[in-house]
């Protein structure tokens, strides 16, 4: 089934609006869920919608609530989320950054006690779309061991960079700290399937990619072992001393994740030069780096944010698929 | 064989006055050297000093040369390089964007034309001794190859992020994209030894531990597989793009390792708030990760940085250990 991208953002909109948002908030907020999906981030799009309206429902998101200004100093500042939909604090955050990059050249924001953002990749192409460089994370709540530990004490903290193009195929990587998402390793075990490569430990302390196992002891594997362990404690202490808001330990005690931290950053590159100069030498890395040689016979190498962009104009065109079940739960709602 | 701080100081000192640094620059830059061996960076402390003079006899490091800035836009800054020595390039950047995030909150600086920084570690202590926020990253020669790719054409590119304490045991993550360096391969191979982890590709393209074949491939693997292969993409465009330097890919054109990019970003948290709170949630988020239940009887949970102090505290008492020929050798130069 698939559902045309419009379509979807009106759906969204209608929920949220009879939840109590503005009209304009709740277009904004439907646009970014609808627009996860539409660029092929199913988990973050449709397929969470229905959870974030239960923690609207449970008050955990404050639908009247937006960030605001709290504190600042030139090109740095500090706002508060007041507990509003994530994703729209996140928007006025980069939005925000970016206003204060064209007078400073470069800016940031800490943002506190707001929620989960869904897809941060969302942020960088939005500094992208502005022609910045955009720089973002979050922290999460505690879902990831600390290199040598057990239990989750450090968050899966995802990392957002963005660099823009003058034909809009921006170059956006987004990802966490874990090697993989939870909801990732639950689609591998719902579809038989082993894990491309190891995600995490069995109960016997082994690495594995057998996602049964993962989920036996949940002790999830970071990104390049003890290197991601590392990245994700300093983006959650640079989120929390910035914000003064909530680190990762502390969203812990918290009854559902939320009262996240999170730093924007966006750097405008046209402080400096022509365009065509930016331009030429993102085009002359890319068109290296396609000219490698596949590892398999017949493989590509993609730059990041190339399969989105595919995804994107595919979905598009012949609609977005969507979990049937799910859809029609929203239509209901 | 250990050799006391103070006299590796000297001893770097007096072989880079000959070469022709200034008293002042020779000081500067040896005492760079010598804390890289001090905080048990051998690779890019002592041993890596023969190499540097190296590249000083044949031209590629300038020790005349300095970087300057050339183009500036409120907290946004360009540096030249002009290929002076990478350390004292690096330092210089550092110490500028810590200066425009006293005034601006934040400060970046971008540079290029620069040469090999040593342990890029070393900027995010600076920066955090002087109570800020620290982040900055290099790009490097094509080292890595793509994910999905046989051939280097991406660099392992560092990136190093610190985070101040009033204690001076600051947080400080330096950690390179690709899972080993050459050199960590190198030695793993010269002991005999597997590597703890996956850190490559052997001649059937299957991943290993054994760094006898890695070395046939030198197919190294970048952290959290596709993850780091799309993070180094970023870094180094970030880098070519503010400076207006090479990328990785057109560094590979050079007859060796030079005219580098990186940037260095310094955020002075000190704007907000009284220094108490900073430190507090610094010390809550790390006695959690203390408590973290080992996976390993007897295990011990670090955090980024801390081996580095125990390391630094250690050779400062007892000496820096060194390879006696390295040492020999520097002596006669």
């Amino acid at each position: 089934m698939r559902i045309q991208f419009e379509d979807m953002v009106q759906e969204f909109k209608r929920v949220l609006v009879k939840k109590g948002f503005s009209e304009e908030d709740a277009y904004e907020s439907a646009k970014l869920f609808a627009e996860n999906s539409l660029d092929g981030v199913y988990s973050h799009g449709l397929n969470r919608f229905p959870r974030v309206i239960e923690y609207i429902d449970k008050g955990y998101i404050d639908v009247k609530a937006k960030a605001e200004k709290i504190d600042g100093f030139g090109a740095l500042e500090r706002w508060e989320g007041n507990l509003g939909m994530g994703n729209l604090n996140a928007k006025i955050a980069m939005d925000r950054a970016i206003e204060l990059s064209r007078q400073y050249g470069v800016g940031v924001v800490a943002l506190r006690n707001t929620n989960h953002w869904m897809r941060g990749g969302s942020y960088g192409w939005q500094a992208a779309n502005a022609g910045c460089i955009g720089i973002c994370w979050t922290n999460t709540m505690p879902n990831m061991p600390a290199w040598g530990a057990k239990d989750r004490r450090i968050g899966n903290n995802p990392f957002i960079m963005a660099i823009p193009r003058s034909n809009g195929q921006h170059v956006v990587v987004d990802t966490a700290m874990s090697q993989f998402s939870y909801g990732k390793i639950e689609s591998y075990r719902l579809a038989g399937k082993q894990l491309p490569v190891v995600g995490g430990y069995d109960t016997e302390g082994n690495l594995t990619t057998d996602p049964v196992e993962i989920e036996k002891t949940w002790r999830v594997l970071p990104i390049g072992f003890w290197k991601g362990s590392g990245m994700s404690i300093a983006f959650d202490l640079i989120a929390a001393v910035l914000s003064s808001g909530l680190s990762t330990s502390e969203i812990g005690n918290n009854e559902a994740e939320y009262g996240l931290s999170q730093v924007f950053i966006a750097i405008d590159p046209k402080k400096f030069y022509s365009e065509g100069t930016t331009y030429d030498i993102i085009d002359r890395v890319l068109k290296d780096l396609k000219e490698s040689e596949p590892a398999e016979e017949g493989g590509r190498i993609s730059y990041p944010g190339e399969r989105t962009l595919a995804t994107r104009r595919y979905n598009l065109e012949n609609g977005i698929p969507v979990v049937k079940e799910i859809w029609e739960a929203i239509k209901k709602m």
